[in-house]
């Protein structure tokens, strides 16, 4: 029986800390399944790429590093309904043992619908998170650092930074 | 601990099969509580009364027994994603601790969820059925003896039978 | 004729100024609904609490103070129309006769809708106040004398205090 | 104070019935508005026509004959709520004083909700119907005798019989 | 054929700066779409006036100005999937030619959707601003003059100002 | 550039046919991706497995052959907008150039959207098509020769046939 482990996520952009987390996980599981959340976004301030962009840029990664066999990535669109959502993502995932994630309000809501739970130990929560990234983005600051090298190519390859910047300055109209 | 038994159902309307089903779950738990789906519809062919007439209706029957202090009636919409609805259900309900059901859709569904299922063994399945109520009251048969009297009384003072009649003629609009 | 009288509110906790609100309204009507709001939430910062866990602590106010039975507890999904929410909710309610709120919105779309509204007379309502109370908990202050005792109780069985801190933690992943 | 009335219909096309009461109502209002149901559905067997082909096929009609300016068109995409469906369209709407309909689940539904219902007396309803003129252009039949001319015009430029008949062929894949 | 032009927008309330954008569109195209979003909302702080309203208002302007046979007005609900909400406004549109707005993320995604994008010029987009205009109303300021008169007019007419100083009061329940 | 085509279904269950043509599709473009539709759903009877479980035996098909590494697994949940599910299918899925498919519907959404589209020419349809397919098991025919082995034992292996027959019995509650 292939053991799985559900790690739940946004990913704008897919950053180190997910990548460390990532691959933490693999080394106790068989396979990882990322479920890339509000996936009906894209071209928001809150989210900037599509589900569509976040999956081939983790796609690329995965490839890269020998590791896209051993990790699903199914995109989850928001049903605003927090508590049925646990099991909106188990119904479209292949069968997981256990929720990995660095949020507590995952973390309790699986545990009230009776799956075992893992806080992840998150590397420098503070530095490897996707809102300060995008925050980094929006300063002109130094993001490349902060996600894998292949991450910012594809984000350059679709002209991120600039569509950040474009999306998040006040709507005027 | 008081210990919960869910029963979900439309109750399109409640009928004697529903409330003998209630009755021998209340031997064994001390409350039930009774989950009325599709609790948007009403005026509708196959959910002609709302959910709050059928809130009212179950409660003066349960009233008049002396068992409304056991049982929970939880108005449902429905939400159109037949797997998260268990959970859906489960958020709004107080905590239960199985989920009873004649419906092996139902039973197949909590089943994955994780929940303690309880198979309904109904008491004559074909004459007590909510659909096939409606049907006698279309056509004009005897529909009363199929359920609790005060359960007949409710629906006479809203006209259910010429409700059901006008929003059951194929529509020619 | 039962004379009933809506009364909408997320009860995150239900507090003071909610139960002083349903007392007056009981001196006017035989019976009051309360529509328990976004009901699909909990375990979040603005939601803390379960739909069906705040039925419960309801409930045992209600039962400890003999109210049990003049009372509806209707829990409310959100469907984010906020004009089609008026009929959304009358249509899994028992009948009512007139909405009571002490928020100018919910005001305006019932009267909108063409029903009787009840302006509700808030008792000292910058103190009795959910969001406040969420906040004193989040704090470590004295938020036990701001809702009724055996909702504390309930509140601490369920860790309710950890819990606010812990889902209004700003998320880091 | 202008007076408007509420004629709500799918409008799968848009045929003598519906024009013939329109008119009628025109008689007596200053203004109708026609609330175009099932908007998001189109190239479905039951809607083949988008609400945007809809809206211009009737916009067509009215404008030819001098009517534009007294009829609204609103398109309204469902939302699965029967009954908070009511509201949902009042607030897309101009003010109406009352409701059209033949369909007696539109009759019951807007009485629910407290507005004045008009019974339409259709003419020749089994004859004047969308779905038996959908029927007819499936079957090859004459159907173009039962909706305007200018109608039957634009239902040709976009190819729609057949559309139908791709449509409603029963699907193999 | 003809040419027409969707220009997306709130319009809380229709002001200045979107009738001007209108005008400068009508040089161009023979007709004119707008698509009046977030129609379901309604006396809430950020969407004070129903989608109804929003019609009523932009239709007596355009009537007086003899453009409201080159103009359509489509409510246009949201469906919170801002990717799918592209085509989920075409398809309640008569066919359009382009899609012009001011806001960044509109471009962005109907250019992904496929569209033809027209980046209006707005004139002064920091005076002519709903959000601001708003915001002016709530303060006692003077916004009479940045809107059309006959807009003011219908503001007046239904309390605007006083619903906005209402429903942006905070929540005090 | 990769050359990519998208292939709608719901693949329920994963058949010869579907195959068949996902093959052909291989030959000419580099990979495809199966947008696996009514996500949401599972043991219902028209939809009686999960999304995982479609994912999973998919997967186990495209690993044995090979092709794991040409084809996208994207679980798509019903929006119940079938013009607007255009675009939010194509936000979830990587960029493709084109789209596959023998429904007519399908075909004509995507070309009224925009998008390339190809006919796939079915092999033997009759045959191989999930509703027949669900039929000759609901009645103990043979059906392993209509998928292909490996999807048959992972069908086997979640007792799919049993469950078909259940949640396919007329529900007598």
């Amino acid at each position: 029986m292939v053991r799985r482990v559900l790690m739940p996520g946004r990913f704008q952009p897919f950053h180190n800390g997910h990548y460390s987390a990532l691959r933490s996980l693999l080394e106790e599981y068989d396979e990882a399944v990322l479920a890339v959340g509000s996936a009906q976004e894209g071209f928001t301030c809150q989210n900037p790429f599509t589900a569509g962009e976040r999956l081939e840029m983790i796609d690329a990664l995965l490839r890269r590093d020998g590791l896209r066999n051993r990790v699903w990535l199914i995109p989850v669109p928001d049903i605003r309904m927090p508590l049925a959502w646990t099991t909106h993502v188990l119904a479209m995932a292949p069968r997981v043992e256990a929720v990995a994630s660095g949020n507590p309000h995952v973390l309790y809501i699986y545990k009230w619908a009776g799956l075992k739970t893992i806080e992840l130990k998150l590397h420098e929560p503070y530095r490897y998170n996707g809102s300060r990234i995008r925050s980094v983005m929006l300063e002109g600051g130094e993001w490349r650092s902060l996600v894998p090298d292949i991450i910012a190519e594809y984000i350059d390859s679709v002209n991120g930074v600039e569509r950040v910047r474009k999306v998040c300055s006040s709507g005027v109209y």
